[in-house]
């Protein structure tokens, strides 16, 4: 490309979002309502502690409020359960995220379904994965959300693209080929067991990361011009995309950091002040 | 091709369906349980009708129960709910079948999700669609399930392989992709604003037509070899494959009919009987 690659600086889309959010926090609180995150950290990795504290403080620096549940290691299903049910029934929370991974002797699943439709504002319920899927949800998965709110923010265009989406998960790579799938693009959905997956990428207009490993996908297997969105975060601030090597072949693309992570944040802070005007009825 | 094109022979699956279903149908009865399908007809379309006979006339012979609910082409969305509702309710029905496509003033969704996710049989619900996305669907939709059983009847192995599906529906195009993607397939969805769609196709190991388009598909899409199952069933017993065509360069293929179609009907028994042994407890 003798084209500069245009830096998708999900830094900046995030601060738009948050600064239109501003003025909705104050009407809310003018009516006496405090837009209020719970989240939930189960044990203590201190990678999720980081995150956990990450949106506490994105709250408090507008204005929202933040409730911090930490539970021990050894929590089971059924006591994490009763947490969120606590916070279902608690009017002065807004929006509920379970941090994840949680501790593997706890059905996730069935955690994540706890959650009240109304402040799944994460998007991580089995009902509101398939609104999502449908194109009516309240509140997509955050991750999804912020991939495509980044591709509107720049304006490029998914409809009659043909997308490759690498990654499966339930709260990422399922949602966002939906999503995508809806904007008209053509999507294909890759993982651990596709065959010929650089081939397969190399056809690709719009790629998505979204499978966990750093640097994973390569430069040579980038289409001229190909637009990139790095969902990745692995240790030492690394994506899943080889950036350096992609850089020269994209004609877009996300860095990590302040790429699609902090827009992920906006996402849900905004979802939580959607959830918060609902109370105003 | 020189070897043979296998023809995928849905009638005889369905029957291997059925026949497995008789004694457990007998086992229900001596409970003095009759599993029960209780069907929809909103309005006076003779395809439809003629789909709800067909699925009436299934249970019976299997000496399941049918329970004909037929509405008038003007009812509405809140008139169809209560309806469902009443059936929901009802202990003696255990399956609900709402013939898809409903007239235009009802709210399709809105219908289908009144239908309590115990009785979906037929597997449209919002959650129900989700909960088969994720894999632990109790009753995936009836055609994708179809096109999984045939495969699996089949041995055509499914893991690795290129699944291209065309069309993109909420209860065949997204849900079969969906389950082919569980089963390790990397899968393309491609629908009517895909560009390049016979360049897309011709990639396909295996091909699934949910267009709904007579002969949609043709000859020279396809890959030598390719495995092609044909959702399609259009006017004048058509399917959405150019058949003859797709036959000489297909390993296998679903004929229509007596293809997809049958099996669609034996997984909606099964579905039934399923849901009635759940009342043994």
């Amino acid at each position: 490309m003798t084209e500069q690659t245009l830096i998708l600086d999900g830094a900046r889309v995030a601060q738009d979002i948050k600064d239109g959010l501003v003025s909705r926090v104050k009407r809310l609180s003018e009516q006496g309502i405090t837009p209020c995150l719970a989240t939930i950290l189960v044990g203590d990795d201190p990678a999720s502690a980081t995150y956990v504290r990450m949106k506490g403080n994105a709250c408090r620096r507008l204005g929202m409020e933040s409730l911090k549940i930490t539970l021990d290691a050894g929590t089971t299903t059924e006591e994490l359960i009763r947490e969120i049910q606590k916070l279902n029934t608690d009017p002065n929370v807004h929006g509920i995220l379970l941090q994840h991974p949680v501790p593997h002797q706890i059905d996730e699943r069935a955690a994540f379904d706890a959650i009240a439709i109304e402040k799944d504002v994460d998007g991580v319920t089995t009902l509101g994965f398939a609104q999502n899927a449908f194109g009516f949800a309240a509140y997509p998965s955050c991750t999804p959300a912020a991939i495509i709110t980044i591709l509107d923010y720049y304006r490029i265009p998914v409809e009659g693209k043909h997308a490759v989406v690498v990654g499966r998960s339930p709260i990422l790579g399922k949602p966002v080929s939906l999503m995508l799938l809806n904007r008209n693009a053509t999507v294909t959905i890759c993982h651990s067991r596709t065959k010929g997956l650089g081939d397969i990428v190399s056809q690709a207009e719009i790629v998505v990361a979204a499978v966990g490993k750093p640097k994973f996908i390569q430069g040579d297997w980038i289409q001229d011009g190909a637009v990139i969105l790095d969902a990745g975060y692995n240790e030492g601030n690394v994506g899943d995309v080889d950036y350096e090597a992609c850089l020269e072949k994209a004609s877009a693309i996300t860095p990590v950091p302040a790429g699609v992570g902090p827009v992920t944040i906006a996402m849900l802070l905004k979802h939580t002040v959607d959830a918060a005007e609902k109370q105003l009825g």
